[in-house]
């Protein structure tokens, strides 16, 4: 199992006092010791840092500890391999050009029997199930659209190709194009949108507490995506079991919920992580 | 202007001597200061690092000195933007992926009216004739080949597009999958292959001297690549103008000479790059 973060927002926003409570549980407050991985978008472009450390120790994520990068879009990943080999090419989040935009995507989970066509535009490098997933959702996106399509109706074919991978197993993930942020819950997967007025936050991992009302202003929207909750004095919401999220500027544009939503609880959800060897 | 290196060995090699020579250009001892960037192969894998901040004295650039990551293709980048916004989406190398290798891409010149149509497979992000000059080259030989041909068909093929691409201008360049590099030289660029008897070498931009002999093995065999030598005790051989060269294991293994070769002096070639006002 592993767990994943990601950050939507309508201003330029540093992601250090999420990050820091969240690398932590790469080798401190949790186990999650083969690697990570977290990418900024910066306008059009993208900054990536992988690393085979444990987060907790790693010199890569003290850099971007340091450096306080602004993004209004990040994804990252922190990996702990019940199977499969541990290598930079296996290392979420992956990337790839689309419609000439990149594409930021981390997966949670693990699906089985997966195992698409190869595709013409996007192949996998590595050989994890999460790439080929990825892969194959750009294929079919990239196949049925020459550009990008308006927002609603790429929302909806998004929607379609993700009911035909869940059905291979897990399937949490984060997907972004610098712009948009897509989240889908297979299991668990959590989020909480900041705005003003804006309060004080304690990280659960860490005695760390920022006051955010001194580090914004009154327009300022975040969204912050997380398997788990970060903080322990707000509230975050639950994405439903199978619900598909859009994020854009920090708020929820669009979702596609079932008829009939569901919520695991942390321990069902963690339970069936472990039973099916979830191992991204 | 700008410069380039690369390093192409047979065993995975750290680059931090030729590096700190390196980014001392950007910012020291030449003014190369509009952000740098460098991509470690590590296996199939790719490490990517961006900056828009003078290699001299950017905290990525300590991170990658301190890190001393070994890797055996590595592709580096610094900028002196004459004309062109600064952006990450502009920093090079760029990446894209290709038959399911990842393939990396550093540009030093200037290209005229080089504007192809738009590509089926690979699309800019940024604006630079870089990056298109790039997604020109794959998206040639992504079209003609469903799968990477052999060396030589593949090296003849990158040679005809070469040809094409440098009718426009100054195309002095970097590329690699992370087994074999190709470089092209319109006006500047060097190599070195360094294996055994291995001796000391001296930075020409920094009091700084390394003994290879210590920390090789005999077997060993590196080839560094750049823009202008690195080091001023050693023999750097220099590619004739519209030569392009294909490294693999340290080594070159096939080489598209002009029938007349001409070889610039560095005053001459910086001289025309100023002319033209190369920008990358």
């Amino acid at each position: 199992m592993c767990q994943l973060l990601g950050m939507n927002c309508n201003t330029p926003t540093d992601i250090v006092f999420s990050f820091e409570g969240f690398r932590r549980r790469g080798g401190l407050t949790d186990h999650h010791v083969d690697g990570f991985g977290i990418g900024f978008f910066e306008q059009k472009g993208i900054r990536l840092f992988h690393d085979d450390k444990p987060s907790a120790g790693s010199p890569v994520a003290d850099l971007i500890k340091a450096y306080q990068i602004k993004s209004e879009n990040v994804i990252a990943h922190i990996r702990k391999a019940t199977s499969g080999q541990t290598s930079l090419a296996n290392t979420h989040p992956f990337v790839r050009e689309m419609w000439g935009e990149y594409w930021l995507f981390a997966h949670n989970g693990h699906l089985s029997g997966f195992q698409p066509a190869q595709g013409r535009f996007y192949r996998p490098v590595g050989n994890t199930d999460s790439e080929r997933a990825f892969c194959f959702i750009l294929e079919s996106l990239r196949s049925r659209f020459d550009d990008r399509p308006d927002t609603e109706t790429l929302f909806a074919e998004v929607a379609a190709l993700v009911r035909r991978v869940r059905a291979h197993g897990l399937f949490n993930f984060i997907l972004s194009n610098g712009d948009m942020m897509f989240a889908h819950a297979s299991t668990l997967l959590h989020y909480i949108v900041r705005k003003a007025p804006f309060g004080e936050a304690h990280l659960l991992d860490d005695d760390i507490a920022v006051d955010f009302a001194a580090v914004t202003t009154p327009d300022d929207r975040v969204a912050v995506i997380a398997t788990l909750p970060l903080t322990a004095n707000e509230t975050w919401h639950q994405l439903a079991c199978d619900e598909l999220v859009l994020f854009r500027d920090g708020a929820i544009l669009l979702r596609d919920t079932p008829d009939s939503p569901r919520y695991l609880s942390q321990e069902e959800g963690l339970a069936i992580a472990r039973a099916v060897g979830a191992s991204h």
